[in-house]
């Protein structure tokens, strides 16, 4: 169905922390040197790019018609579900506010989350470069990812998710043949037990931005953005719902690559939401801070944002300061309440991570952040399916409630 | 993204049983002289099917591009949350029974499930036509669908579920701003007490195949599969799980439309599998009767095959035996045991219904009805998301476990 002339232009890793290049022909996880993100790095002195480009239209809708930026070699160890290709949807506006409002739906991806992008790229390269035993912390919907593509590729699976997880996605990792171990905390906690349980295992971690393939995955976020709107038709802004931050990084290295090959002009700016109870992203871009300090007492009802140090935070900060974006906060109740107004009056039921991107629209107005006449692109990173949204009503606290 | 040179090229509306034409440009139900089930024609006079074919590759991926062959007369009607192609994936061989086992997934649709092909297009329709007030009896993936798409179109939506059906699904369906009335039995007893409750109400019944639209959005899992694979790498066989049957006419529909335009030669033979404690098809099948007679005392643990007497049966078993197919049972044993080997073995979670393809391809290998060399579709209609395979195993009874 594709054509497969020219495979992936993967080239080496790279720290840009500490500027240190390392082969990209071996397992690696952080920097050898700095203990930061490596990050791929492709040849593309010889890429004909406009052709490629023109070429897409012949390839199936998966993230692996990109395969040329994606760092699988060979082909036969592409692990897939059939991920990628989700569609950018119109949501009418329910107000005069003047934007065209846009949302990319992940939710019918496998496992029903954005995450399956990230792992279908990283375990397919843990098959490439032949690791069996692999390992995440996640707030849930990495974990179910991780366990279902592990199950395709028939390695063993362990995953490290927080108490009070959903039962029944402790169960639906099971099912995939995964180990669940619940641990105590927030994914801060939960991911540092999880490297301490592991050490010596042999197990690989794949934690968000510990290892350089997921981020990979997620870079098909952007050009799946390019790819469907046009390159003319970009959004002028992305509404990102932010807990580890992978999604911006990737999404600002795809702009970027379109742009350094000639592809894209205009790069959509990139807004990262994160809730009251945990925005250390925001409050460090408001703060002009170099760096995301760990924010303390989290809490928020949306489990994927509840990151309160997410690793290599400069990366992320890069990507939000490099597009001219910016933070934004939304509050527990009006994820809740964008949960119900996304479901009832546009037919999307959507996971409250989700439902952030929604939230912060009137915030994003009201700041001039974004102005009448642009188009907004929200980034729906999950399904709903698993939620129920009277069951999120209650455990609000009292004064929180989004009804009465 | 897509051309829009052409538009529908749909005609009138006929009743096959009895041979009566209607026009298409008014809301439609059953046929008004016999109460057989109406279908849509189309003027393909003048269709130029292999540049149409060709075009197919500028246009998205929903399955929208394949407008001229579905009833929506004008764009500004289309009712969509992003629904069609779905991926086909590869299921590798558990054992060395020569078959190439493919799977079309159609869990990743909005809803999870493939009920969403025909509510797209049949509410689409509803609102091109003018009708605002729509209701469904349904075993569960229907009615959460006409939720969705009723609520994305603004129409005022009821929904007929049994006693019994999943809390989560009917709490889904309320959050989209549906009204659920549950009823006692089969989804027989249920549609015939929602017909009896919406005389005179104004409602629109949705029903399988009582109105001529849904089985157009199914015809489209034809169309998709062999756009997918092309003309020439069609499978041999695809084996659906089988309710109210609106699949198996769809594809057939499809396969015979691609061949009178020139399109297709070969047609996959279509099998129908049933579950042993509802098989009304099958049994009419296997003792080569003109119809489906009622199944006394229906029994299943997969909602969505729990369909004592199809509607319009004439023209499943027509599919069936057009193509050369057959019918198939699986036990419910089989069929949670599936859904088992699928999640761990092939990284599928999926629901009971799309499960039993999967059961009943050693039936189908054992009676030669597909034999080593050939290539096996399997119909995956609906993502596992909301199910318990656990809570599925204890349902069956204790001589019925597939685990001690």
């Amino acid at each position: 169905l594709a054509t497969t002339e020219t495979g992936s232009r993967l080239s080496h890793l790279s720290c840009r922390a500490c500027c240190t290049d390392l082969p990209s022909d071996r397992p690696a996880g952080v920097c050898p040197t700095c203990g930061g993100a490596l990050l791929a790095e492709y040849d593309l002195g010889a890429f004909d790019a406009r052709a490629w480009w023109h070429g897409l239209r012949d390839r199936d809708r998966t993230l692996w018609r990109y395969r040329e930026l994606l760092p699988v070699a060979d082909d036969r160890h592409l692990v897939t579900l059939g991920e990628g290709g989700s569609p950018i949807l119109e949501l009418t506006p329910s107000s005069d506010d003047g934007i065209r409002l846009l949302a990319k739906d992940d939710g019918g991806l496998p496992t029903g989350s954005f995450k399956a992008r990230g792992m279908a790229v990283a375990v397919s390269r843990c098959v490439e470069l032949g690791r069996t035993d692999l390992f995440v912390p996640s707030a849930g919907n990495a974990a179910l990812a991780l366990a279902a593509y592990g199950a395709r590729a028939h390695r063993r699976v362990r995953v490290y998710v927080p108490d009070g997880t959903l039962p029944t996605l402790i169960a639906s990792c099971r099912a995939y043949g995964a180990e669940v171990r619940t641990r105590p905390g927030t994914l801060r906690e939960v991911g540092a037990a999880a490297r301490t349980e592991e050490q010596g295992s042999g197990g690989f971690d794949l934690s968000t931005l510990r290892e350089p393939y997921r981020v990979e995955g997620k870079k098909t976020m952007g050009l799946e953005i390019v790819d469907q709107t046009g390159p003319n038709g970009v959004p002028d802004a992305i509404v990102y719902p932010t807990g580890g931050g992978t999604g911006l990084v990737g999404m600002h290295r795809a702009f970027e690559l379109l742009r350094s090959v000639g592809l894209l002009e205009r790069i959509p700016r990139l807004y990262a939401v994160q809730p009251e109870g945990c925005a250390p992203v925001v409050r460090a871009l408001r703060d002009d801070s170099p760096r995301v300090d760990p924010w303390a007492d989290p809490h928020t009802i949306a489990p994927g944002l509840l990151v309160p140090a997410p690793f290599a935070s400069e990366r992320i900060l890069e990507a939000v300061r490099a597009t001219r974006g910016a933070g934004v906060t939304v509050s527990d109740r009006a994820i809740v309440e964008s949960m119900r107004r996304l479901q009832r009056e546009h037919g999307l039921s959507v996971s409250p991570e989700a439902a952030a991107p929604y939230a912060a629209v009137s915030e994003l107005l009201r700041t001039r952040a974004v102005r009448p006449g642009e188009t907004v692109l929200l980034y729906l990173t999950g399904t709903g399916l698993p939620f129920s949204i009277d069951a999120l009503d209650a455990a609000l606290g009292p004064g929180d409630q989004t009804r009465t």
